[in-house]
């Protein structure tokens, strides 16, 4: 088999065999096929599209093609989550103690992602003692025991795809779905989790700027995690302002907490219901989503995932005490509210532009290498819909950077518009699939 | 400007501004534009193709990413030649003095080529004492003396082309009509030529296989001439047979000899006359193609291109008796006569096979570095159309290798078959344009 031979077939649109999809992702680290070559193949998939089979194939073999996480040691069906990413999206702060809660055990690895705030690991950093790494005897012990554990990514989990990826950022190959996909898939695949649900962000601030691209993602990476043996679901949710009116990463716990008690912002609570509800369903707690959103619904106001939150940051050494004094938590040194210089209801509150002014006051990273300010990020005290009066407050910066409050301010200030024209509230859940 | 965007702006099918195109070449030698950047770009432009205008500006730059020829102290308006490569291909050692003879200069720097034969180099340097290498003024010197030099290439010509060429070759991309038209044409515009006529082959031993494609790296490779300021012609001819009877170094000098004395075999000597007939046309000798040609085969009947010929060998210190006594160019020690199987009429005679197995026998090369032996190759004696009786010799193969006939006979008996049906003898033109 060679590599142009491949590159040739699929340049002409002919479907590629499980046995040479094989040999092109091992061929990716074993230096048989070079970066040109694989450059070349992402142009011709970029243009000529993959087949379902080929893109399963794809995902398969770039998760085996570095280590896999083993989750056979934990009682019952794991779930496991992943959203495509966007801005103040503190979801698996919520769902993973609230599924928990109910007996689907959730065994998570997650990343320090680069961009407008930290991640999932990030973010519960913020915690004062809390100690992302654990063995992996530990981390099957803990969710035998609690029923749940979220741990930072040690094992070095699909390298091919991350191989991959660094090509396709440099090449104009990043915006094909069925890349996206099995890059997405394959990473879900090979930790280990026996059911998953998608998260696909649609709007502005997301990667998917459009309904029907969004729908053409969780369609596909629904595709690959049945046809791979996962029981799969996705859902898609918008992202043109940030979710909920915390960004940061401390910030973002709090509201997260707050969510858990039953008084968090309506379109964040609402976000995490859907997502929890499909987990349940995935893991088999119930037959219908409408019993399982019941249920999950039930939960979250009983404080029963509020408890299993303490009892999972307790059990990885962090102090539950933040549940009830955020004081615990680090806060800013600088705050800054800026007001609306207008009166009329918000147009415009782009996730983007929020997300990168957040980044900007220390909340996020530019490079792999930065050192994020826990205690720095944005508060939305108006969102999309809402009414605002000239004067009044739209948002807060925190920070401890005094030196980048002005770049930020700009950069609020560009984020919003206000108009004399009313606006509906839109809703969070854009299609329930 | 970023390599990336330039390959998004392919992929995504919009046309690169001629400042892109020279951000994109210049960035193939200096590194700024990567390896895996260059093959992705490849293959966005085979799928999404290249304007004319595109095609123009990448040639130009390719053209002057290296040395460039300056003929401007050769006196006259200088014409060049190009064929797309075939077997038995020895159509420069006769339109070159031919053409000469007339008063067009020529001044023409060509290559030794990989693959079945040698090119033109390798076969004027089976002319015992001929030297293919001279000084620039020495070159310009000759070709205003006696009106004709033909030397191999020295000068850099067209670097940026030979690295996109290698990545091409191994990235799928090699079958792109703009990118084969701008790798040729980027080296003629860098030969220094004021008018190329083109021959474009096609056929099973050719790069074209249909007449479809020829015509449109035809059109491609005039409108990149034509828009670079250089007159420019082309003519399709037949390559599914061999041209002329003599495949090998020192058998085609003898069968170009024979077709400058007016007994050439049919199809070469037709194909000679078009091609001279276009260099007399783009050299402004006459107003239309059919004086030209009349011209042409007055000239070629009259010994005047002989003449020409002799005088061109004798000025690069070759032996100019090779004209009259053959013996003077090299002889193979063996010679072995391949016969009929059948009675009937020729009915395949397939060029590839017959240049596979001319290099087997060591006319050609497979890798740069290898030797050529100038006296072997392979003379035809039944053509397309030709009857043979069961029996009758169809082919000779010459060769110092004896351990190389085994090889090259089941070559040559797979390359030819007889029909009992008759078949007419096709036209090595296949379209004057």
């Amino acid at each position: 088999m060679r590599a142009v031979d491949l590159i040739i077939a699929k340049r002409d649109g002919r479907e590629l065999t499980p046995e040479q999809i094989r040999f092109f992702v091992r061929g990716l680290l074993s230096g048989e096929v070079s970066d040109y070559q694989a450059s070349a193949m992402c142009m011709a998939i970029y243009l000529r599209g993959l087949t379902d089979a080929e893109t399963a194939a794809l995902t398969l073999e770039m998760a085996h093609s570095g280590e896999t996480v083993d989750l056979s040691a934990i009682k019952g069906f794991k779930v496991d989550k992943h959203s495509t990413g966007g801005v103040g999206d503190k979801t698996t702060l919520v769902v993973a103690p609230l599924v928990a809660s109910l007996g689907v055990p959730v065994a998570k690895m997650s990343g320090r992602s680069l961009g407008y705030t930290g991640g999932t690991i990030d973010k519960l950093e913020s915690i004062p003692g809390f100690n992302p790494f654990m063995e992996i005897s530990e981390f099957v012990d803990s969710v035998n025991r609690i029923g749940i554990a979220v741990v930072g990514q040690t094992k070095d989990l699909a390298p091919a795809d991350r191989v991959l990826y660094s090509l396709r950022d440099v090449t104009g190959t990043v915006e094909s779905i069925p890349l996206i996909a099995s890059s997405i898939m394959s990473k879900k695949i090979a930790a280990g989790a026996d059911g998953i649900v998608l998260d696909v962000k649609c709007g502005s601030g997301a990667f998917m700027k459009n309904l029907s691209d969004a729908r053409l993602l969780a369609e596909a990476m629904v595709n690959i995690g049945e046809s791979l043996g996962r029981r799969t679901m996705a859902v898609i949710t918008a992202m043109d302002q940030p979710l909920g009116r915390a960004v940061g990463n401390s910030v973002e716990v709090k509201e997260a907490i707050d969510t858990l008690r039953g008084t968090g912002p309506e379109d964040f609570t609402r976000l995490c219901l859907e997502v929890a509800s499909r987990m349940l369903l995935v893991g088999g707690l119930a037959d219908s989503l409408e019993e399982c959103r019941s249920l999950a619904r039930r939960t979250l106001l009983s404080g029963q995932a509020l408890a299993k939150f303490r009892q999972f940051v307790e059990n990885q050494g962090g102090n539950p005490e933040v549940c009830e004094s955020y004081d615990l938590l680090p806060n800013a040194r600088y705050q800054e509210v800026i007001v609306s210089s207008s009166t009329g209801t918000v147009v415009r509150c782009d996730a983007l532009s929020i997300g990168n002014a957040s980044m900007v006051l220390g909340a996020g990273r530019r490079k792999a290498e930065d050192r994020i300010d826990h205690s720095a990020g944005v508060l939305l005290h108006k969102k999309l819909g809402e009414q605002v009066e000239e004067g009044e407050p739209i948002a807060t910066m925190l920070t401890n950077r005094r030196d980048a409050l002005d770049e930020a301010r700009n950069m609020l200030s560009e984020a919003f518009s206000v108009s004399d024209v009313a606006a509906p509230v839109p809703d969070v859940i854009l299609d329930p699939l």
